[in-house]
């Protein structure tokens, strides 16, 4: 999408064919910083560090890793460590295990010679479809926008509420619960976007309203406590969200708080969303609040907030006693009856096991 | 409550029987500072400028405010010019205006010599009333937190949830809210608090924190988008929490948050209790949702996060781009049907006309 006047991937290859370019997201909205990897190790402290963040960025990331590792040494033995190596940077992320299996699996039975040039053909490839997968997301939401846009007045704006950032910053384009948003507005819906900021890390403050800043999409910043009240008021017209993870009943596993909002736009008829490429689906796991384990984080993160001083420095400040610990889950599981469906790259789904099999009867 | 070794209240007269002490709050919890109030003026900064919050203790600042003003001039229009100055420093804070007409009323009929002495007593009277309502408030809690911890096993701690401060640092001592949980750790209850950080003006992580801190009470600091999480993991009791106005059928006005706070509690039986000071209850209104007008407050509260720099002192940060506004509604409000009971100085009401009719047959 834009930054300002100029079209940016989140992830692109160099004209040398070897190194590879990222926004390093760390910086952001304060900072607009590109780095080149051209190493394992960059692409691993890429990932670990969060220089990149979301799950389908991660994949393409470490696609690209292996295939930086393979130029030096394409070895059976090289090929293993680069998957060690990065799998353990993030070991929850299930796009990041996927990308690795997939890339070892095409590259094992390849003869050592070949398997740097196939492995950024797919990497290129896997990015490629990243963009795609998100499209076809986009152009399913689009409808929905579409059809309450219909119900408006003329020029009257649809309000859409969205939680942490599963933007085009989290993906390689387009994002997936953004992906509706930007179509929409290159149709000349006209919407607006609130977007909670999403304690502890701020995805939502730091990088959703960049994003939206960045393409021109009018939308205003509020706390993650705001928006049941907002919803009360009649101020919200959708929820759309993203998710880490989708039960095969159609629970849906994502940033802390998204489950609060869906118990508020239940409230309040509002329906809510889940924009989800197949992928993050788990078909193995049914009952999310109970079979999920929620990564706990740092309480730092908690206690300490990153932001631009008034030197205009990144720093951090502590907004709590020294003496109180803080707990810091970092995700929570919203049940499947509390949703209105699941957009995917096929279609809109009931957030249900029945509704699931229908979109994907050949997972059944 | 205790601060480390020693008692304190929130605000005390001096020996010098004119000026007032208070603790400015703007710099908790890393720096614990008292100011001395001499002048009108400095009351009125004190209440507008927030060195002193919370609906009581902003109704006892106001009625000091008014003996400091009789000792220069006693006169009726010294009168009304401190009703008007200190009216307007927080004009839609209920308890100041109740101490302001409070003062005026008993002052008026007097001769202006015995105008001072008169006020500062019933100044003192007014903050020992509000010390003994919240300890009213607090054994009637109490039972409720006797009750949980009786179905527990021996040494089990009592896990409660609170979100914002309606804690002893928003009134003279003891707090509302906090009340039953100070009488519980009193009496040996093994009790711990999740305490929300409360966005966008933290006064959980900074306040609420630092009381439990300072008084000894196990809590764990939490982002407002964990409680739905922690409570369907049955890891919350019971919810406590304060009110800035209480409607006749038992609606609750508090900070912006709390109403997503009751949705989870009752999406999972857990109780959900409000702590309120008959005086904060509005006879005149009924359906919170439709009747009480939101506070729009600055969005720069939410744009920038005070804390302590890596510098030691305190600074503010920006979290988010400068192209990006935000919105700041101040409260939500709870309908009755979420909330278990509203917990009174007479007693544990039901949330309905009813339920405070029945405790307060008097207001029918």
């Amino acid at each position: 999408m834009k930054v300002g006047d100029q079209h940016y991937h989140t992830i692109w290859l160099n004209d040398d064919n070897k190194s590879v370019d990222i926004i390093d997201q760390r910086w952001l909205p304060h900072e607009f910083r590109v780095v080149t990897l051209r190493t394992i190790d960059d692409v691993a402290a890429a990932i670990r560090e969060m220089w990149v963040r979301g799950a389908p960025l991660i994949g393409v990331t470490a696609a690209y890793g292996v295939a930086i590792a393979m130029q030096d040494d394409s070895s059976d033995a090289a090929l293993d460590v680069v998957w060690e190596q990065l799998h353990e940077t993030r070991p929850t992320a299930i796009n990041l295990k996927w990308a690795l299996d997939e890339m070892r699996g095409l590259l094992r039975p390849l003869p050592p010679g070949e398997r740097s040039a196939a492995a950024y053909k797919r990497a290129a490839e896997i990015a490629q479809e990243d963009v795609e997968l998100n499209r076809r997301i986009g152009l399913n939401g689009l409808k929905i926008i579409r059809e309450i846009a219909a119900r408006k007045k003329p020029g009257e704006r649809v309000n859409i509420l969205t939680h942490c950032n599963a933007g085009w910053l989290a993906t390689v384009d387009y994002g997936t619960a953004t992906a509706p948003i930007y179509l929409a507005a290159e149709e000349g819906i006209p919407i607006h976007v609130y977007v909670d900021e999403t304690r502890p890390r701020n995805q939502g403050a730091q990088l959703t309203a960049w994003e939206l800043d960045g393409h021109g999409v009018p939308h205003t910043l509020i706390v993650d406590n705001a928006g049941g009240h907002l919803m009360q008021h009649g101020q919200v017209d959708m929820v759309i969200v993203g998710t880490d993870r989708t039960t095969a009943n159609g629970d849906v596993c994502n940033k802390i708080g998204t489950y609060l909002k869906a118990l508020a736009a239940k409230d309040n008829n509002v329906p809510f969303y889940v924009a989800l490429p197949s992928p993050t689906i788990d078909w193995a796991v049914r009952d999310g609040v109970k079979e999920i384990p929620i990564e706990e984080r740092n309480g730092d993160e908690v206690s300490l907030v990153q932001g631009r001083g008034e030197d205009g420095k990144i720093t951090r400040v502590r907004i709590s006693p020294e003496g109180s610990p803080a707990a810091n889950p970092a995700f929570d599981v919203t049940p499947a009856r509390l949703i209105t469906g699941l957009i995917t790259e096929r279609g809109i789904a009931e957030a249900s096991a029945a509704g699931l099999k229908s979109l994907f009867p050949e997972r059944t």
